[in-house]
């Protein structure tokens, strides 16, 4: 929640000299009830972030002088049922996941974001782990910000590769503030041994993302490349946002290429503000061309609210049922299902953010 | 150590808005010189969580008005004398511990505990990994606290599931205080599919604790069952502390069911002041009808001193020895004994929290 | 960063009383683009740690009163390009290390210091996992400090097992300040079952230093000696440096057993101050017995530039080349090289502490 960030009062101990710094310790605790059904299998979780994701980080900026400044962002996941921390990737291939059955021994890693950062009039040039420019429609212009059982059916995509979100050994430049452009490119790399190998390239990619946003409106356009022997990932996005004031409305297509199979997805939905809370509302589809059949399609219709007791704790549920044809089985919270039937999920919770 | 918490001076920088917050940043590192004797096979360790369990936490409440407040706690394990973290368990079954051999990979997860809670004049709801209600009385009426070679010898149990200590993917309600009634329950979920499979209840369970606490008495009764098709755990104990002033008298019953075997135990100890420091002492028994013949029987006695150099810092030593009858092999800091013959363990160390 | 520490402004809430205390939150955040040049295969990497280690860190100290304190300190190494943590080593030999494919999965420990300590008049004695002393001459009198491509090639030695830097379950002691005397001894243990078996002994070792500084002088020998049954691992060195004040000139010597196998090696360097930076240059040999031939050697030149933006924050690069002859195939930033072959390495990158 970047809307109640703390920043710890600090004091400077460094040997004879002495001089005032910063760093903030943040987080987010999202626990969750969570139900799924589904035609072969039902599912009840305690689980965790239905409204924002879970979170512990530490992060800093320190100001260089003559509108420069330097920065470092370490974020991790945390699993708060069970107290797990999330695993990262280390090279943006399958190969650079956590072992294997890692089960209740997963502990803390900066997977979310890691990064340091130069910043100036120039922009900004940011390396490490960080979000890729290609994921931040998605969940920029889905009503559910891609979390809980709402979240945009356009993320259950064919890009199951390991830069949809994120990126790790990434070089990032992000515009400087220019009227309402916005825009940022990323360059990431496999790191594999340049020897020839078919594979040497796999896990390179990069992304670009161009936006405008002025009063009512934002809309931003993405689009990336990441290389596999076995096949390139491809993403092209296009979002948008109005705000009516009594009501946002926001949209988003998404048009994604993983080697030889085509996926394709929209979504529109908004926000209703309503007293303290907000009603949160979504409509969203995606189908692939996969298999020699029709093209698989799933539907996803969510509805929540979220009341906000304060601006940093909330209480929230959403309800969401998927429906399948053409031989789709996605499924919500854990349940399963058949080949073309539905599934359905409802969540409740609450979100402290601190 | 709940008695030395630091709560860190913080001012919030949130946008626009600005809000008084707060986060606790806490911890405790416990180390140990740890002798074990057995008649097969001694060890000498530097360990850790000799007096008390090393740990490293981030904890906060919030104000919300109207009585009510919301709160967190993340609170890892660390093995701090070689840098590790602790597995958590995911599932409350044997298949969500850490995948085998993980050595010195074992990260930090919130092992110990990872919960959010909203409270207020009807109690508190709390949910993620907490205590079980089941544990409370064995450490709680232990004089060792259930830390190092002293712990009683209930704790060593046929019940060596998953939920003994903790359990994840809980929901727990705790009444309000009620002159010098107390009380919780707890249900936890296995979170399995629910697919008609004989173990899709494996790691469901419930808690509870009921006591009494006034003036130098107080008391406690628990008990809880963990559902599991190879066979459903069961516990209740009953446990309770008399303050004499120059001593506290301790003592626990157990008595638990691991599907067909039956175990039973009890304790009988005490915390004397001596001046900056505390003597200690406990002896206690458990034993089981596992296997065909008599019961086997594990009787410990232990003796230790803390001596407080501060409120956050003490110097310990402890002795225990174990006498194994009718079979029993129990043995101490990482000894290994014969059937029948004893073992010995003796700890010295340091405790520091912050 | 010694030199940037960040002492948190506390204060303590606990119950009745209330005192004053503190605990520090420190680190580190070094990303580097790395190519490495080698006869087989090159590398190019987003990367870390290319000028100081990335690190998180928690440590504190209390003042006990008549001279006496206790401390603690947890520093957990960050692999800031992918976000993960680093590995520790639970007992001093292979078998602790982590799970073979952990990749993502590393989460953060306490691997590169985990200790408690208690100091006075009569020194400091420090319990946990801590660098060794024979590890300390090979980065102190090594202008790259053992980080990055300049990293001296003594560091990469015959010594690979698991006490060539540091050690868990130690005890060590450190001298008080006596004029310019400085030292420290340290025993470490492996924690094996005592049954009579070969390698019970293995993972048990000690080390010593002493060394002696003074104006622009500073010097010191170390050495040690860790079990095992395969051959035990003896270390000895001995460096020093001389502040000419336009240039501090750094060099050491290394002498290692590894069973059968000896090793030896040397460096010579300096640090150069250029106005707001630093020139780096270092030249280091190693050469091995093994294989019946002549003796295997690699040697490496380096030489970088670090600029200083401010007390926290540095950019800096440096280039190196190894020199392998009689066999060696040593190579730089992932790159592989053939036998005799040469391999070189570039570093760029940004160092942020906090």
């Amino acid at each position: 929640m970047k809307k109640s960030l703390i920043a710890l009062a600090v004091m400077a101990a460094a040997g004879a000299a002495s001089a005032q710094s910063s760093v903030t310790l943040f987080g987010i605790v999202d626990a969750t009830l969570a139900w799924g059904k589904g035609s072969t299998g039902d599912r009840f979780q305690v689980t965790n972030s239905g409204y924002n994701s879970s979170r512990l980080g530490f992060r800093g900026t320190e100001d260089l002088g003559g509108g420069m400044s330097a920065s470092f962002w370490l974020e991790a996941g945390v699993t708060n049922d069970d107290g797990r921390g999330a695993a990262t990737n280390t090279n943006n291939q399958a190969t650079g996941g956590a072992v294997a059955g890692i089960g209740g021994g997963q502990g803390l890693t900066f997977n979310r974001r890691s990064t340091v950062s130069l910043a100036g009039g120039f922009g900004e040039i940011r390396l490490g782990r960080d979000y890729t420019p290609q994921f931040w429609n998605l969940t920029v212009f889905d009503p559910f910000g891609t979390v809980g059982v709402g979240t945009t059916q356009t993320l259950n995509s064919i890009i199951t590769g390991a830069t949809a979100v994120r990126a790790s050994n990434s070089i990032g430049y992000f515009l400087p503030r220019m009227g309402g452009l916005y825009g940022q490119v990323q360059m990431y790399l496999g790191e594999n041994a340049q020897n020839g190998a078919a594979t040497e390239k796999d896990g390179n990619g990069w992304g670009l993302r161009l936006g405008y946003a002025a009063g009512p409106l934002n809309v931003a356009f993405a689009t990336s490349k990441t290389k596999y022997a076995a096949g390139d990932v491809k993403q092209a996005n296009l979002g948008g946002q109005y705000d009516f004031g009594m009501a946002k409305l926001q949209a988003h297509l998404t048009r994604d290429e993983n080697g030889a199979v085509d996926g394709a997805g929209w979504l529109i939905g908004g926000l209703i503000p309503v007293g303290a809370g907000e009603v949160r509302v979504a409509f969203s589809q995606y189908e692939t061309d996969a298999g020699a059949g029709p093209d698989p399609k799933s539907r996803r219709i969510a509805l929540g609210y979220v009341h906000n007791l304060s601006k940093r704790t909330a209480v929230y549920t959403t309800y969401a049922r998927v429906r399948n044809s053409n031989g789709a089985a996605a499924a919500l919270n854990g349940a399963t299902t058949a080949a073309n039937s539905s599934s359905s999920g409802f969540d409740i919770g609450v979100r402290h953010s601190f």
